[in-house]
C-alpha cells in the first residue's frame, strides 16, 4: 500500500477515501473508457467516435478528452483516481508503453502512449496488450474471478488470448505471451496464411476463416438457406451465418461446430502446455454465449471435444466457460492492472 | 531469509556457514542424488541400482540409502544441508507432495514421498514434476542462467517440457504444466495414439516416433545402411537412427531432421503462447548436441524451422540451444527448487 499512499498523498488525499482507477480500452473503432472502483466495478464509462483517420495529436486529444469526459460522468472526484490503465491492439513494448503498431492507426506507430497518458493526468499509467486486458479484468472479477490461473480466448476477426498465472499476466519476454491464436494445429498441409505462419489456429477458427469455409462448402453444392440471404444482398458474415445456424441451417450449424472443434483443440494445447484452472471464451464470435441456443451448443460442443482430446484428469478437472464481463473486460482489465501495479 | 535461518537454528548451526541443499532425480531404472551448493555446483553425485521391482518399503530404503551416501561423497557436514528436492516421474500432486502413478513403480502408487523423505531426513522438501525440476535447474545455473523465462524440452522416450517464468516453474493447476509434448500439432489426419491424444508431437519427434517414421521408409525401400545393421541383428532404435545419420546415412539424417521440424512446430507453438526469452533442448535424443556434427545440424534445422514459420520479432529475438547441464540437470534442479522455497 506504499505506493498508493504516496499517490494519495500526492493528490491531496488526507482523509480516507474510496481509491477508483481508470481504464482505456483503444479499439479499431473507437476508444472505451471508464471509471471502475476498487472492487472492480464499472462505474461510469464513456466511448469516443472515430478517431483512426486523425493525425497523431488530434488522436491523443480524443483520448484524453474521452478520458475526461468518462471522469466527468462518473461523478468521482478527480484525486480518488489513483492510476490509468491502458490496453491496445497490435505490437508493443509492454514493460516500455509504447505501441509500436496499432492495427488500423499508423499515426500512432512509435507512440510512448503510457508516459503520454501519465504526464497528462498527472498519475501513473501502465501499457497493456488488449487480449491481456479483457483476460485480466476477467480473472479479477469476470467468469475466472477466484480462479489462480486462467486463459480467455477472445473470438473476434482474430482469435486473441491472455494468459493470467498466480495474478500475473503472462507477458512475455518482448510482449506477444497470450497469443494463442497464432499456434499451429495442422502442421502438414495446413491452411496457407499470407503472413507465413500456415495451419495456424486463426486460419482455421477466426472470421475470416468461417467466412472462406462457408464459401467452400457453398461452392460445394451444400443446400444451405445462406444461398437465399446472399441472394437478397447481404453480406457473407461470422453474423449471417450465425442467425442462420440458429434458424437451423444444418449447413451454417455445422460450420459453427466446426469452429468449436478448433477452439477445441487450441484449448487442449493450452491445458497440455499450462494447465490453467479456467479457460474462458469471448468475443463477438461466440454466438450469443449462454444466451441463445446455439451458444450453449457452441460452448457444450467445445467442452465435449476437450474430453476426447485431452489427458483425462485435465478434462475432469479444467474448467471451461464464457467470459462474463463481454465489451466491458478490456476496461476493467486495464484499471485491473494499474491497481495491481499499485498493490 | 527468515525460514533458512530458522532452519539453520533448527540444525544446530551457530556460525555462519555455507548452505547446502540435496536433489534426487528418481528416474525410470536409478535414484541419481546430489549435494549441491548454494551457488548450484554439484558437490557429490550417488546413483542407486534398479529399484524398480522392490515393494515400497524396500524402494524407499534404497532411495534412503542413495541420499545418504551422497551426504557421505560430499563431505559437507549433515547440518549445513538445509533441505531436500525430490524430482519424481509420471503423475503427482505437487503441492500436496504426493505420486500417483510413477512410471514403472507400481508400488509407489499415491506415495506421500516429500512428507516421507522430510521426515526422514529431519528437515525441508518439496517434491516437482522430474522435467519441471531439470527446467528449473537449467534456468537456475545452466544455459537458461540469466534469462527471466524460459522453456525447456526434454527429448527422450517421451517429449517433456518444463517452462520457467520469473523464477517459478510453471506448475499448473492440476500438477500438469509443461507438458508440451503433447501438444496438437495435426488435429486433421494426424497419428494415432492409445491415450486418445491424436496428432500430439510427441507421436511424431518421440523415440517411437522416430522408430516408426524408419520403419515406414525402410518398408518403402529407401536405400539406406540402416537395413544392413538390422541384418546385422541390431535393434531399430534412435541410437541406431542417429549413428547412421551420423555417419553419412541419406535416410537416416532426413529422419532426424525431421524430428527437427516437428519439434521446430512445437517450439513455434511455446512461443506464440508463452514467448519465453529461451527456448532450451536436452535429452538422449538430441544427438551429442554441440559436441557431434549431427547434434549442430539437428540444433541449425529447428532454428531454421523455428524462423520459417514464428513471428518475424520472436524469430528473431527467442534463443534457442541445448541445455547445458545433461544428467545433473534433474538433481540440481531438484535441489533448487527447496533452496527457491527456502528463501
Amino acid at each position: 500500500m506504499g505506493r498508493k499512499n504516496e499517490i494519495r498523498g500526492f493528490l491531496g488525499i488526507s482523509v480516507p477515501a474510496n481509491d477508483y482507477y481508470l481504464g482505456i480500452d483503444i479499439g479499431g473503432s473507437s476508444i472505451k473508457t471508464g471509471v471502475v472502483s476498487d472492487a472492480g466495478r464499472l462505474v461510469s464509462r464513456h466511448a469516443s467516435g472515430s478517431f483512426v483517420d486523425l493525425g497523431r495529436e488530434a488522436g491523443l486529444e480524443v483520448l484524453y478528452s474521452t478520458v475526461a469526459e468518462a471522469i466527468a460522468r462518473s461523478g468521482i472526484p478527480d484525486e480518488q483516481i489513483l492510476g490509468i490503465g491502458v490496453a491496445a491492439p497490435g505490437t508493443m513494448d509492454i514493460p516500455a508503453g509504447v505501441v509500436f503498431h496499432p492495427f488500423n492507426l499508423p499515426a500512432w506507430r512509435d507512440l510512448p502512449i503510457r508516459d503520454l497518458v501519465a504526464e497528462r493526468f498527472h498519475r501513473p499509467a501502465i501499457l497493456q496488450n488488449d487480449a491481456n486486458a479483457a483476460a485480466y479484468g476477467e480473472y479479477w472479477v469476470g467468469a475466472g474471478s477466484g480462479s489462480k490461473s486462467m486463459m480467455f480466448w477472445t473470438m473476434g476477426t482474430g482469435i486473441g488470448g491472455g494468459i493470467v498465472i498466480d495474478g500475473r499476466i503472462v507477458e512475455g519476454a518482448h510482449s506477444h505471451g497470450g497469443e494463442c491464436g497464432h499456434m499451429i494445429v495442422q502442421m502438414d498441409g495446413g491452411l496457407h496464411s499470407e503472413h507465413g505462419i500456415h495451419g495456424g489456429l486463426e486460419l482455421y477458427a477466426g472470421a475470416l476463416g468461417l467466412v472462406r469455409r462457408c464459401e467452400r462448402a457453398l461452392a460445394e453444392k451444400f443446400p444451405s438457406k445462406i444461398r437465399q440471404r446472399l441472394a437478397e444482398g447481404e453480406e457473407l458474415s461470422p453474423k449471417l451465418i450465425g442467425e442462420c445456424a440458429a434458424q437451423g441451417d444444418i449447413l451454417a450449424e455445422r460450420l459453427v461446430m466446426e469452429t468449436a472443434r478448433y477452439m477445441a483443440v487450441g484449448t487442449v494445447n493450452v491445458m497440455h502446455i499450462l494447465n490453467p484452472e479456467m479457460v474462458l471464451f469471448g468475443g463477438a464470435m461466440t454466438f450469443g454465449q449462454h444466451e441463445t441456443e446455439l451458444g450453449r451448443k457452441f460452448l457444450i460442443r467445445i467442452r465435449e471435444e476437450v474430453k476426447r482430446r485431452a489427458f483425462p484428469v485435465l478434462a475432469a478437472k479444467t474448467r471451461i466457460d464464457y467470459a462474463s464481463l463481454a465489451n466491458d473486460a478490456g476496461i476493467i482489465g486495464a484499471a485491473g492492472c494499474i491497481r495491481a501495479k499499485l498493490q
